[in-house]
């Protein structure tokens, strides 16, 4: 008998017939005589229609309140799947995400786990009877609920399969696994049969929208067997895991992210700790700093360049230009017309060749490089949104094609 | 400086602008220096909606999750509400019953309130916020969601009230107070300036919709200052207290009620005994029991007629049943086609020309009289749902055009 999470997303439980669906899955899976915790995500439209109600009472509403708003999504996802179990005739119960106690930071709208009570998820599967927990969620210090930001269910199903040493975790989704690329954008993208998960984290970080990175660093950090699978088709999904077959030469995958924004700082002074000044004042309010370009301007003066979400971009700017005083910059330049595009594979940094291939690529097919980054197992490039999907395409059949 | 507890139904914060006027209402009172805690029901149709919800994946839910799918409902209108507080520049904080520890019984789906923690609501009105707090709702002893039945919100309001010694408690509603009958019914009907707790017990009981009769209860055992009044004109509505002034020489009002049936056990043995058998087995399933009737049958057999909310009729004719042969009966009469009017009024049994005059009324208009039911300050008719409304506006003429 194995413990086993499985975690389905919005689109996975959005109407009756899905829920049945995902209530089957479940019920296999129990049925073989596996403990189940399951996650689940708010239903297909729910978080929108909800933050639409939102919109209409007040342009900016406190995070605080958002959280309370928004959490009601999960609920009503647990408690009609609970339902479908219990037509079944399966013994269930719900659970939202104080119930269990999923004890987070407090930081409205991007709160971190820290802790998972045990007891009365223990106390469930003692009686035998499937779990059902609320996704994205979790409960602060006083109280007050939480949300976990983008990708947060994710993260939910991983941390749980940690705290209860699951044997395996299932990230359940509307593909089939993971890609070599966006499968829209490039119809000859493969499924990969397993990934390391640095190779994920950095596929994750870089646009991928199958797993959230946080969830996939937890999953590294406990050792979480990951698994993404389709929650329409019986079919193997995607092993995420330490090590991967070693007769891999070429890349993992191809990401794109336009979801991001590009700030400049130009004209500022050239005393040292000023980049320090400037990425500290940016985390003290949560924002998250993507590629970052330092380079000498003119007169004496250098230029700090960034990219952040999208959403984050008026807040910065906001921010920035309060600290004026401080900063003792010129000018801010943003675009947010910009995208990026990413190769992901282990070893990549110590095959020379390959960063060299994806630029090649890049230039036979005319498109310009902004600024470019690199990790150890990760090269992306900053491009004018409107070439990404011909760079993701072009890179894409320069590495699979020709095998 | 008071304690104002307000609580607003579904109807009043049924969209953002019905919101935005409750957020008005809160706003004034507490500009005026008062410490305000808001309860609010869930928004017009959303639990209609969540109903809805649940019977598209289950026919019968379990009411454990029903409740955990419901309490999503206040859950949102306590957010948006508290959004549209922060829109006019209010501290305001939303707390779902758990938060505030509502402790309640474990009877789901119609649990009743034991106990009311004061700690967190204190902390919040110490930091002068308006605190917004779920109706309808609460939280057993091991943790789970719990609902209170109809007309909750209102008894979470009551509850509040009593456990922070509230100087008053407001329950707005879409009707400016309680009239004489509903007015929908009898467009002469006259709005009460003041009733006593005992009087408006009898009119909820009876079938009154503007208040919930297990709220006035609550209201009268702790002393609780109660007005009913209007969430859309502003104008002095009802207040329910103790002792209404003396001069009152008529009845308070004229009560229908069409949401039940009546049930008859037919052929009972002429034991001592049988009545309490069958009633403590309904009241061990949560069904109540209004009017009852024993009367003698043929052959030395007995018969029981009692009357039970429409909603209970299918469980308890399943569950006479299946104890037919422990009870002894010959077979069950049933029939939903029936309704009930009541008149009200301190005092009405120590006069006895009352009961007679809504006779003489219900006999000028050809209306047949099924069953009698009388207590204290009330006297109670059955008749075929087809006359109740015709029965009303009679009895009302009778008791108010004549003054």
């Amino acid at each position: 008998m194995s413990l086993i999470v499985q975690k389905f997303g919005g689109s996975s439980v959005k109407d009756a017939e899905r829920i049945k669906n995902v209530a089957r899955i479940i019920a296999e899976t129990y049925l073989k005589g596996n403990d189940v915790i399951v996650v689940l995500s708010a239903q297909g439209d729910t978080t929108d229609e909800l933050i639409e109600k939102a919109q209409e009472v007040n342009r900016s509403p406190s995070k605080r309140e958002m959280d309370m708003l928004l959490a009601t999504g999960e609920q009503i996802s647990v408690a009609l799947c609970a339902m479908a179990l219990e037509a079944m005739g399966l013994p269930c119960v719900s659970l939202a995400a104080w119930q269990v106690g999923i004890q987070s930071t407090g930081v409205h709208s991007d709160a971190r786990i820290k802790k998972i009570d045990s007891e009365r998820i223990r106390s469930e599967l003692d009686q035998h009877r499937i779990v059902l927990v609320t996704g994205f969620q979790g409960v602060d210090r006083i109280g007050d609920v939480t949300t976990l930001g983008r990708g947060g269910s994710d993260t939910s199903a991983v941390a749980l399969a940690a705290a209860f040493r699951a044997d395996l975790c299932q990230i359940f989704t509307d593909v089939d696994g993971v890609y070599t690329t966006d499968p829209r954008v490039v119809p000859e993208a493969r499924k990969l049969e397993e990934i390391t998960y640095d190779e994920m984290l950095e596929l994750a970080s870089q646009g991928a929208q199958v797993l959230h990175n946080r969830s996939v660093e937890l999953a590294k950090k406990f050792r979480v067997n990951l698994e993404v699978v389709s929650s329409l088709e019986r079919k193997p999904g995607t092993k995420v895991k330490e090590v991967t077959k070693v007769e891999k030469t070429n890349i993992a995958g191809v990401a794109k992210d336009t979801s991001i924004a590009r700030v400049a700082l130009i004209g500022l002074q050239h005393n040292p700790g000023v980049a320090f000044q400037v990425f500290d004042l940016l985390s003290k309010h949560n924002i998250n700093v993507d590629v970052i370009l330092q380079s000498i301007g003119r007169e004496d003066t250098k230029d700090i360049t960034f990219t952040i979400h999208k959403k984050d971009q008026d807040e910065t700017e906001q921010i920035l230009n309060d600290h004026k005083d401080v900063l003792k910059f010129d000018h801010i330049e943003a675009d947010d017309k910009i995208g990026k595009v990413s190769i992901v594979g282990a070893g990549l940094m110590s095959n020379c060749g390959v960063a060299a291939k994806m630029f090649e690529a890049l230039y036979e097919s005319g498109i310009n490089i902004q600024m470019i980054n690199t990790s150890e197992i990760r090269v992306s490039v900053l491009l004018d949104e409107d070439d990404v999907n011909k760079a993701v395409k072009a890179i894409h059949a320069k590495f699979f094609d020709e095998i």
